[in-house]
């Protein structure tokens, strides 16, 4: 990129009539938390993708959200013109909540496992090995099952680790039970994630019906509960994990939140101040406090993030070598997640290098031919 | 105060062995979240306080720490003194949760409100003006007796406005219904708010079971949900109120929020996103955006706070004007929160003698005679 | 103005070629380092502005820069079209440096000064009272008579205090002294400002040859003094104020520094521990902190800086009730300096509000017809 | 180190009369800026240490402060058990301000830079290499000399780089040039520094009579001077080599700056706006905005620094991988240092770590045996 360096040596002060700022953008960065559909998602009887998520029932999101949304999710080109246009160089893409973890039957949620990642392989990481990688789908219905497909995924599709979309549904729609992700049945799961050593990305789906916060008698639909209630109930999830001691047993175990760790920044201070008041053992078999788990066995995304004081919370409380971009497409726009990133001030350029890039290529280990570099950096 | 002066003109390095630091004690702190318990208690059937609130219950919390509670919350000349330790001068008193909004029976509940109202006047305001002010309890399972009584209470026992624990019971402990604060059977509640103009202090109590974030199928016991549940259904109620349209039909009622407003200065940004792919109108019937009232229908104090991350978040997302110093006491120590508080870098003096007792004067209109200031704060 | 509410209740992602952000038009604010010229400069001997001020002598300065300062100094129309565009609503405006304090002769100064202040009064402040204020002139070469013109200025013609230019020449060109303001023969000067009790905008000018940092005998021209060494010589000129103990004789005297008061918010707890390994007097017969005085004898401007981290570090030790934007036209852009300040984010809303017209209102009691608002503001 | 976790899973509100809080003590911290005396010091007609240096001369300078320097400047058990009571395990040493560069002639300085060398390498280094590292002095009055020193020195001694204290004096005492290291005869020098890759430490000395900042006629003494002066001075030389174009010819060479970067951070960006209204060239040779040579050709140590805020505005401008911990000891307290930095909030654990050793370990490739740990850090 030609860069005209007259400008700063040489400069001139803006006389125009102004209005509007030229965004300095930071080419390469790295997107985690990228949404992308499946043709086998209705044979297995999930909910689609479309009804669950993000509030977007018929009821509640805007038409024209939707049919946005229903355009872009399994678009490959026009994904990759809306990386171009806003510096993203490499994503990892993966299946859209509630994705595998709303499939009842265990059988049926672990074929659509390998089927969903070879798919996503296929039209993406293969074709584009320079511009995607994959989280794969795991059937936690069958935690073994679920060990093993990680495994391949990992080996054979070289898999960056799993997404999972919270709890999962286990029965059939009329009788089912739910399971999270701190159940003595994951051991064997968790057991493959340590010995692997790759990261798992929580990633919210709707909460339960009994534990919506926010639900109201059904006053305030999905679309208030994907604005807040996905959040804690996520975090709630991740304070699950910690609580369980898995990370005593597993302290290599890794765990990525989106939306800059859920709020757990905010809240982990005082949430290990209450703790504290309890008989010792009393609120699980955990060996050290929420924030040493928080800034030792977390990473955060910035997916739907676009707020300095957020990001500078979260930061602190976890570090800027543990916190990454993201942007959710295409629920979130790759241009407004790009355009807010690149320009805002109050985190250092060594800070910004980092959560564009650096963070992402040392945590998921990639090697693929990179490029990254903020234009007229050397001025700013 | 006799301050030494040449301390800070002619100073010497301290070369001795060091590993204490002292704390520069800012006096005259106001507090607003501050618990007593009550006489009328037991007899009106509702949960005692010992058992509900935050996480007390004999199985998880440390038989000392229940002990300590136990001793504190009706013994005056002990909170007296604990508040002269750490430099605390006034403190608005409350009921402790799940106060009036526990007892199932209306007639009950609002009986109980006009007794412990005149009790906590009696034995708190009257004899000691110049320390202590009260919030009101009000029974809000009749909403109109309850702006009697919040009416009766500003007026004649000059209470700073009410306190209440969140969601309501009413009906019986064997067939009840829950009422949240955006139920439309409230309005002529908010409608006396508006009309005297006063602050409420919505304050958690334990969310009902079926909507406990963490719950776990009993795994993780009350503690974890005092630790992390409480403010999230507290942070989800006030969003209630906000998506209802309450702050558009009365723009004058101010909420005040504990815990630094419960995590919704981190969260309120995406919030405002997600709400924003909605229909019109499909979310609720409010007319702006959940940044707007909560920087303009919120105060935020830091009860349980002592983190200066989460306190610059709420800063910045409301104005160093909206947020005022509490502990929750005897939940809370007073002397960790003060020695927090006072000794804190990272908030200018300006803002600390604003969080102190500024803003709590101003919002709250206390005339006591209050006499503030900061040890060596001149030298600072 | 009209503000497309639909946008944000029911809002669409930004899928457009991005690169480009639409700056929220902060409306209404008000700047107070405005520089202007005068009819009467030449003919009274001072160096003309266009050569000491701002490096803009022949040999560094670009000629477009040099001339379109030289097309704006004197131009009222142009003034307001730029104020206009960038939401500037109000401003004071000043003598350029280095104004009086360039005149050699003490009665030519006293002369200058009174017909100076009458033209500014006579061009600016009486026929468009909504829109400019002015700082007064004043020769300090003759501090009795300073205090005498200050006097006339602010009674007669409204002046909001006066702007003096560091240093003041006494004598000819040919042999002359340098008098700093805390210089003992200034002291019916400062009597008059406690008097009158209205601040003093203290305003580099380029500092004398034999004290310039950078000087590097002669390598580095005046460019680069100004790009460092006016901000230096003017923080020390300001700590000068503080050691001669004149905020201990007149504690409401107010001192005005531009550059978010000139590095001292960053150096100031440094120099203050310094000064502690002193004996007591040795330093000067000041009494209280550094510190102290930074924040209860001095407000900052925003002049020249656009940058949140300066920004954040002046708040911090300053506290945001001392701090005001302003712009330096025309030696800054007001274009350049309103987009920064109206879109940068890092500063709460309420705090905005203050820097950009609530201190100047509350410290200047400005009484125009001010209207201020920020475009959107109900939703951002 | 022997933790009581129970404190932690089995709290206990803290209830006690309060006022002190206890430091969780970081270890294992190194530090840069850290001086000492020499035997040879006198023999070579360069003024004390105690005359020049931080404004301890026999008129400002407190006695006791006076005395206790001269006790500790060469005591190695004092320094020793001083670092081990406030956690230091390692520090660089070197000669004290003003050091070779106030040796007149250049032979004399010559030689004394060779025999400061070998002295503190046999009192310091050689006896105790887990404890101390340090910077080799060099006789800039010979550029050529001082290359080929720093070569022995590094290659030799194993000196970590080389410590300046700002200009050189050059002639006699009365007839002497001054020389800054942008001067073209330093080229040699420079060139050695490039290709041995080892930083040099640009301390402060007092600034030359002429160019005092805050002199004022000698009414402010020496005391006033190392308050402000020598900062600004420091922070002047360092500006003086961005616009030399030394980091364009020699793009490796980093220059550690004490205090924080003497307010570099907070002036840099206004220092490029400045700079960028000259013609092309006019400011001097350089390539590059002053903002890119400070985030890649400098680092910051604290010495000196006990002020949030001001570290917060250097990291953001730098980079938390370029700002490390120091004290400036004896001149300031192991202990007040630490103490500070161990117990201070806002900087997350993992930039604490990188500031207390991690980034000195980098940039100085430290080897020693360091053990590095903050005392109940997986609690905090």
């Amino acid at each position: 990129m030609e860069i005209d360096r007259s400008l700063y040596i040489e400069g001139t002060l803006h006389r125009a009539t102004s209005g509007n700022l030229s965004v300095p953008r930071f080419f390469g960065k790295i997107a985690l938390e990228e949404a992308v559909g499946s043709t086998f998602w209705d044979a297995y009887g999930t909910l689609p993708a479309t009804q669950e998520i993000a509030g977007t029932n018929g009821l509640a999101v805007s038409l024209d959200f939707a049919q946005d949304i229903a355009s872009r999710l399994n678009d490959v080109p026009k994904r990759l013109d809306s990386m171009d246009q806003s510096g993203i160089g490499y994503v990892i893409v993966s299946l859209t909540s509630p994705g595998i973890e709303g499939v009842f039957d265990k059988a049926n949620a672990t074929d659509l496992a390998t089927k969903v990642n070879d798919e996503i392989y296929a039209n993406y990481v293969q074709p584009y090995p320079d511009r995607f990688g994959f989280f794969a789908a795991v059937a936690m219905q069958d935690p073994a099952a679920a060990a093993k497909e990680l495994e391949r995924a990992v080996k054979d599709l070289g898999a960056k680790g799993a997404l999972i979309n919270g709890y999962s549904n286990i029965g059939s729609p009329a009788n089912y039970t739910i399971q999270y992700l701190d159940d003595e049945a994951c051991e064997p799961f968790w057991a493959k994630v340590a010995e692997l050593n790759v990261p798992v990305y929580l990633h919210p789906r709707t909460p339960p019906v009994d534990q919506q916060v926010l639900y109201g008698n059904g006053k305030y639909p999905l679309l208030a509960q994907a604005a807040y209630g996905f959040g804690v109930e996520t975090g709630g999830h991740a304070l699950r994990l910690m609580l369980s001691g898995l990370f005593d047993r597993y302290p290599n175990i890794q765990i990525i939140l989106g939306h800059a760790a859920e709020a757990l920044p905010f809240l982990v201070h005082r949430t290990d101040n209450r703790l504290s008041t309890g008989k010792s053992g009393s609120g699980g078999p955990y060996k050290k406090s929420m924030k040493y788990y928080l800034r030792n066995n977390f990473y955060a995304t910035l997916a739907g993030i676009r707020r300095l004081s957020t990001v500078l919370n979260t930061i602190e409380e976890m570090g800027e070598d543990r916190v990454m971009f993201s942007v959710d497409y295409p629920y979130e726009s790759n241009e407004d997640a790009s355009d807010w990133f690149d320009y805002v001030e109050g985190l250092s350029s060594a800070t910004k290098e980092k959560l564009a890039w650096k963070n992402a290529v040392r945590v998921l280990n990639i090697t693929a031919g990179l490029k990254s570099y903020q234009t007229d950096s050397e001025f700013l």
